[in-house]
């Protein structure tokens, strides 16, 4: 076999075989394809596609590449969830003690933020002491012992999946829906669970712009999934405005524990419920309403925050930041972002606060910047209030006050205030299964 | 600039400015952009295509990135010729003497023959102590004593194209209109004619396999070229069967010689009178039809065959071989191919022709291959010729024994005998100005 064949088939539009797709993702790893023509061949793909069937058999070569996390010492389904990335997007900090503490498993690797969106493990190391390295075998008998664990990734998950979506970055091939599913699926196909509902986010703050794309996309996982042999569903959710009202570190913790104490933002406990119950559901909990119903008990009885704070003392945190989340780490620095003018809120660019929250401090350009976790953004006002001339719409933190200044610029124009108040959009936008 | 934003816009087909594309050509060609981000833009040019004006900038950037033959010492407008590669294509050898003995001077930097299609330099080398290899102040001497010399290229002429061709070739990006045009006239250009005929060969043994993308190809040279304000006229030109009756080296001298003395087949001859108008009509010696017969009339009266002479003298050349062909070096080893069938020839693949020319040893397959100047193939019949079962429809001619089998195994197929004559095809298909 000869990757100029590989590179003039799929350039032509034909539909490459598995041999051809594993030979690529063998040789491209191994060192044995060249970037150029590597760069050539993703090129291609991402003017021809890749159908169900490509896209499967890259998704598995790229699975196949490196370790498989073999979670079956586990009783249960064990259920996962992956959002595709959002700006103020704390669902799994909520979803996670939910799910496990209605009895269905769920051993989860999380990743760090990178640019505008922020990642799980950066939240959870808000909380004093807690650990996100966790060797397999701990991550194994915490989920065993209390039916969850969140951790950063442990082994060589998908070698392949990082060297060839280092090369997409650099090359122009990163935004193809077939590329995007394969690099995603085979990272969580690697994780070793058994039941993953995806959170594909949609909007100005998502990485798919419309419906049209995240739909594509959506499908295109879930059949994957199926390939694979894993069930899986994915939620369509809007990501045009920020979500909830706190975006950083320390104040998503906050904000998530507001939810599960039965408090905070309608948007953000509605989404939340919606994917716990869809988990619950693949975790063979019933159906999706009996499972909604299942959700929200949890989290009024307290058994949901029970089980976050179980999960923080097992991984060494300081679960006194939880019960009482004043003592979370706060920034010296807050300064107020004035409306103005008078009017509603029609537009609120969640891509805009998200890079107005890393520049804070909440996020990093590069893997080796360091985050302030007090650093971030809490909104006063969302998407259809009104606000008046003068009046704060959000309240910036930080403790590098040199950052304000680039902050207050990046989010000049980033809302919109209108005469009359804007239809009202709804969070859910869709199921695929 | 960053070269991944001239990818992404390339990508999303938008176009490129001068500026954009001289930054892609000058910092590929120093090593600032890296292979595997040229090969991305590449592809993204395969499939996204460059207007005219691209195309003309990117000749441009190619044409200045080395040397540009200075020509200017020689009085009159030097006019040259290019063919885009056809089998049995010895139009050089006939054309340049007959212009150049009608007092238009040529000045003509020829290339060597690789894969199927052979290459002027290599057919004259078949002469006996011709020189290929010209200085500057060479070539000009000559062309301003007797108007005609043709030698190797000298000097550093569009270096950029010969390191992005070498990418191209590995990455599934040669067969674009564009790229295409570009790579010819960028080196056309840097030979410094001012005027050009393009031979652009359309049928199953050139490059340009349908009418539609010949065309196309066509009119961008002949675009570039005005563009880059040199005069010019491309002719499109059959290359379905070979052309003549001779392949090979010295055989192809003997045929050239054939047609300047006034005899040879009839398409060979017909195509030479019509490349050589065009150029002599370039050269302000009046209409197309005047220099047809100007063109017809120095092989008739001998002028065209007697320049020919003495260019071969000039050269350091043996003239004895062109008054007598016999003395040209003959293959010790000559095998029949013989018809399996009686009927019509319909089809004659020249493709096929070409690479068993080139098995026999008269080309090359890397550069660095020995030619064997009595190797090639001798026709016995043509398209549309009637052929009895067990006559020989060509003389196969080598000095390496070994090659025969291969060489039949090849032609296997590659002539099609029917049973009622094909239809007449021109050899001449239009012309683009």
């Amino acid at each position: 076999m000869f990757v100029l064949d590989l590179i003039l088939k799929k350039r032509n539009g034909m539909k490459l075989n598995r041999e051809e797709v594993e030979y690529f993702v063998r040789g491209y790893t191994n060192g044995d394809i060249e970037d150029y023509q590597a760069a050539a061949f993703l090129m291609a793909v991402y003017f021809q596609g890749m159908d169900a069937e490509e896209t499967l058999y890259l998704t598995e070569a790229m699975l196949n590449s490196g370790d498989i996390v073999d979670l079956s010492e586990i009783p249960g389904i064990k259920t996962d969830k992956h959002s595709t990335g959002g700006v103020g997007d704390k669902t799994t900090l909520i979803v996670a003690p939910v799910v496990a503490s209605c009895g269905v498993p769920v051993a989860k690797m999380s990743g760090r933020g990178l640019g505008h969106t922020g990642g799980t493990i950066d939240k959870l190391e808000s909380i004093p002491g807690f650990q996100t390295s966790l060797t397999r075998e701990q991550l194994i008998r915490n989920v065993k012992d209390i039916g969850l664990a969140i951790a950063g990734q442990t082994g060589n998950l998908a070698p392949a999946d990082k060297k060839i979506y280092a090369l997409r970055d650099v090359t122009g091939t990163v935004e193809n829906i077939s590329l995007i599913a394969a690099s995603i699926m085979s990272k969580k196909l690697a994780s070793g669970s058994d039941a993953i509902v995806l959170d594909v986010k949609v909007g100005s703050g998502a990485f798919m712009k419309s419906m049209d794309e995240a739909e594509k996309l959506a499908k295109m996982m879930v059949e994957i999934s199926r390939g694979a042999g894993k069930k899986a569903v994915a939620v369509l959710t809007g990501m045009d405005s920020p979500l909830g009202m706190n975006i950083g570190n320390a104040l998503e913790i906050a904000e998530a524990v507001d939810i599960l104490k039965g408090q905070g933002p309608k948007d953000l406990r509605e989404i939340s419920i919606e994917l716990a119950a869809n988990m619950l559901m693949l975790g063979g909990k019933g159906t999706l309403e009996s499972c909604r119903e299942l959700a929200a008990k949890s989290i009024a009885d307290g058994t949901a925050f029970n089980k976050l704070i179980e999960m923080v003392k097992r991984q060494g945190g300081d679960p006194s930041v939880l019960e009482d989340t004043g003592k979370l780490p706060e920034a010296p620095v807050k300064v107020e972002y004035i409306a103005e003018r008078t009017g509603y809120i029609v537009q609120m660019n969640a891509e805009k606060f998200g890079m107005v929250s890393a520049t804070l401090g909440a996020g990093r350009k590069t893997i080796a910047d360091k985050i302030d976790p007090s650093a971030g953004i809490v909104l006063l006002k969302k998407y259809g209030d009104t606000v008046e001339k003068g009046e704060p719409i959000a309240i910036l933190h930080t403790s590098r006050k040199e950052t304000i200044p680039d902050a207050l610029g990046i989010l000049k124009g980033s809302v919109l205030i209108g005469e009359k108040p804007p239809s009202e959009v709804p969070i859910i936008l869709g199921t695929i299964k």
